[in-house]
C-alpha cells in the first residue's frame, strides 16, 4: 500500500514538473521572449532528466505511454500501473491548473498538430515509438551497462531529438498526461486534438509490448 | 584556522562566480543582446560547475541554504559553515559592487518576483527543495557511485530544468547570497523582495533537515 | 540475407531521421522562427545520435562517405556496404519526399555553397576528414576505453563542432545522402551543387583510408 | 625531430579550428544572424574540445599561455612549447588569413576589450588563471580518475562559463594566439588591444608557475 503511495506521490511530482516546463516556456513566450524550437526541445526535456534525478528509486515514467508499455509486457503490476497513471493525471492537471492560478497569464503550453489529425497520429505513434526504443535500450534492457543516471541523460537526449524531428508536425508531445493537463486548463479538455495525443502515444506503446512478444528476445549482443 | 580561511576563500570566489554570470547577462541583456529563458538558465548554472571544478577539495556550496541544510543536518561544523557563509556574502557583494564599478552600466543580475510576495516564496521553497534533493542525491548520499565530477554535472543540470521552470514566477534565485549581492549594488539591499530570496530558500533547507530527521534513514537502494 | 535486411532498415531509418532534423529546422525557419548557427548545427547533429542509440547493435553509419571509409579499410563488407548504402539513399529521399508531402511547405533542409565550388568541395573534404578522424578514434579504434554510448556523445559533439566550422561556407553537409534527399524533394537533384556534396565526403573517405593503409598502424598508446 | 613536427602540425591545426570558431561566429553574426553571449561561448569552446578529440594523444595546448605554463612548470621540454607555439601562431594566422580570402567578407573573430586596457588586462588575467586552474586539475593531476575525454569536456564546459563570465568586458579571448590571428587578417596586429590579449593569459601562466613552485605540492586528496 505504502508503496503505490510513494509512487503515486513520485509521478504526480515528476509529470507535474514535465508539464510545467512547456507552460513556464509558454509564459515566456507570450510575454514577447524569444526561443527556437531546440530550446523548446530542451526546456520539454530538462523536467523529465530532473524528475529521473530525484525519483528514480522510487518511480518515473511521467507519461502513460511509458506506464502502459511496462504494463503490457509485464515489467510493473497492475497496481504499480494504476498508482502511476493516477499520479501522472493528478500532477499534469493540477500543475497546469495551479500555474494558470498563480500566472494569472493566457493557457500555456498545449500541444497543437499542424498537420491533419491522421497524420498527426501517424506522426505521434511514430516518435513515441522512438522514445519508448531508447528507454527499453538504455533505461530497462542494458541500464547495468551505464554509469549510474547516464541512461537519463541519454533518454532526455532524446526526448530533445525527437522534439525538435516532430515538432513542427505536432509539437511532439509523447505524452498524453502533458498534453492533457494544459488542454484542461485552457477549457479545451474535449478539443479532438486530444485524439492525437491520446492515440498515437498509447498505439505506439501497445504495438512495441506487441513487437517484443512476437519476435525472440533479444540477445544481450543486440541490445 | 588555516581550514577556514581555505573555506572562506573557496567560497569567496566560487559564490562571486555565481553572482558574476547573471551580471554578465544582464549587461549583455541592457547592451541589446538577444536571449531566452534557457540561456538565461544555463548562464546561470555554469558558473555553479565552474566553481565546483574549482574548488570542490575544498568547499563548493556558493548558497547560503545549501551551507544551512549541511549545518542542520551535521554536514559541516559551525565553523565551517560561518565561514562558508561569510565567504558567500563577501564574494556576491564584493563581484556586484566590483563589476558594477568595472562595467559602469545600470544595475545587473537582480532576481525579482513576478508573482505576489507570498506565492514567491512558496515557489523559491519549492524550487530550492528540489535543488537541496538533488544535491543530497548525487552529491551526498551517492557521491561515491558517479565518476568523478558527474555529480557536479548533474546537479548543475538540474539547476538549468530549476531556473527554467521557476524563472516566469521568481526570476528563480534558489540563492540568498546570488540575489543579494546585485540588489546591493543596485542599492535595493533592503527591498521587500529580499524577503522571498532569503525565506524561501532557507525555509526548504530547514524542512528538508527535519524531513531527514524525522524519516528513517534511507537504504542505499533508496538514493 | 537477414542480416543485410537489418542493416538495409536500420540504415534507412536511421538516415531518414538524420535528414528530416534539417527538414524540421528549415520548416520552423520558414515560418519565421529564430534560431543560431548554433542551433541549426545542434538539430543537425541530435538525429545522429539518437540513431546511434537506437540502432548502434545493428548499424549506424547514416552517411555513404562513413560507409566508403569502413568498405575501404574492410572494416564492413562488400555486401553490408551495399545494404547501407542502399538504405541510406532510400532513407533520405523517403524522408525528404514524405515529409514535403505532409508539411506542404516549400522545400527546406537543403545544403546549399556560400562559396565557389572548388572551395565549396576543400571545405567539405576537410571537415569529413575531421569527422572520420573522430569516428575512427572514438568509435572504431578505442570505443572499448569509454564508457557505453559515450563515444556516440563525443562524435555527435564533434558534429555540432564541425558544422559550426564549416556552416557559412557550405552549410557543412559532410554526408551526400543527407544532401541528396532535400535536394530530390525539391527537384535540384541534378544541381551542380550536389558535386560538392558527393565528391568532397567521399573524396575524404578515400583520403583517409589511403593514410591509414600507407602510415603504420597506430600504437594503442596513440589513439 | 619528428617528434616536433607532429607536435606543430597538431597544434598548427587545432589552433586554426580555435581560430575558426569565432571566425565563423563573426560571419554568421555580420549576415544578419542572430545569436546569444552563450551562443558565442559555446562555439568558441566546441573547437577546444574538436581538437582536443583529434589531438589529444600527440599535443592539444593551442593555447600560448597554456603551453608557457606547461613549461614553466617544467610539464613539457623547451623544444616541444615552442614546436607547439610555432605551430599555434602558424595556425592562428593562417586561418583567419585563409578564412578572409575564401570568405570574402569584412574582419572577423577579433576579440575587442569593452572596459579601459588596465581592467581588460586584469579580466584576462583571471579568466586564464580560472582557465589552467580548471586544465591543470583535471586534464594534468588527476585526468587518471576520469574516463576518457571527459576532462576534455570539463574542460570545454569550463571555456563556456568563463567567456560567459568575461565576455562583456574583454570577449574573454585567454588565448594571444586565437586573438592575433583575426588581427592579423583584419590589419590590426600591432593595435594596443594586442597588449590586453598576450600580457593577461601569459601573466596567469607565470602566476600559477609561480605559485605552483611557491606552494607545497598537492596531496593526492586535494585536487
Amino acid at each position: 500500500m505504502s508503496k503505490f503511495v510513494h509512487i503515486f506521490a513520485a509521478e504526480l511530482i515528476g509529470t507535474a514538473m514535465v508539464t510545467a516546463g512547456p507552460i513556464a516556456w509558454g509564459i515566456w513566450k507570450s510575454s514577447g521572449g524569444a526561443g527556437t524550437l531546440l530550446d523548446a526541445a530542451i526546456v520539454s526535456a530538462l523536467p523529465v532528466l530532473l524528475g529521473i534525478f530525484l525519483f528514480r528509486a522510487t518511480s518515473s515514467q511521467f507519461n502513460p505511454a511509458v506506464t502502459l508499455w511496462l504494463l503490457l509486457t509485464k515489467r510493473v503490476s497492475g497496481g504499480a500501473a494504476t498508482a502511476a497513471f493516477a499520479g501522472q493525471i493528478t500532477g499534469a492537471v493540477g500543475a497546469a491548473l495551479q500555474l494558470r492560478l498563480i500566472a494569472n497569464v493566457p493557457p500555456a503550453g498545449m500541444t497543437v498538430p499542424h498537420v491533419s489529425v491522421p497524420s498527426a497520429i501517424i506522426v505521434e505513434l511514430l516518435l513515441t515509438l522512438c522514445l519508448l526504443g531508447i528507454i527499453r535500450k538504455v533505461g530497462v534492457i542494458s541500464a547495468g551497462d551505464y554509469g549510474k543516471d547516464t541512461p537519463a541523460v541519454i533518454i532526455s537526449l532524446g526526448v530533445v531529438a525527437l522534439i525538435v524531428l516532430g515538432g513542427p508536425y505536432t509539437d511532439a508531445s509523447m505524452n498524453p498526461a502533458r498534453s492533457f493537463g494544459p488542454a484542461i486548463a485552457a477549457g479545451h479538455g474535449t478539443s479532438i486534438h486530444q485524439v492525437v495525443y491520446w492515440v498515437g502515444p498509447l498505439l505506439a506503446a501497445v504495438l512495441l509490448a506487441a513487437a517484443e512478444k512476437l519476435l525472440p528476445s533479444p540477445k544481450k549482443s543486440d541490445s
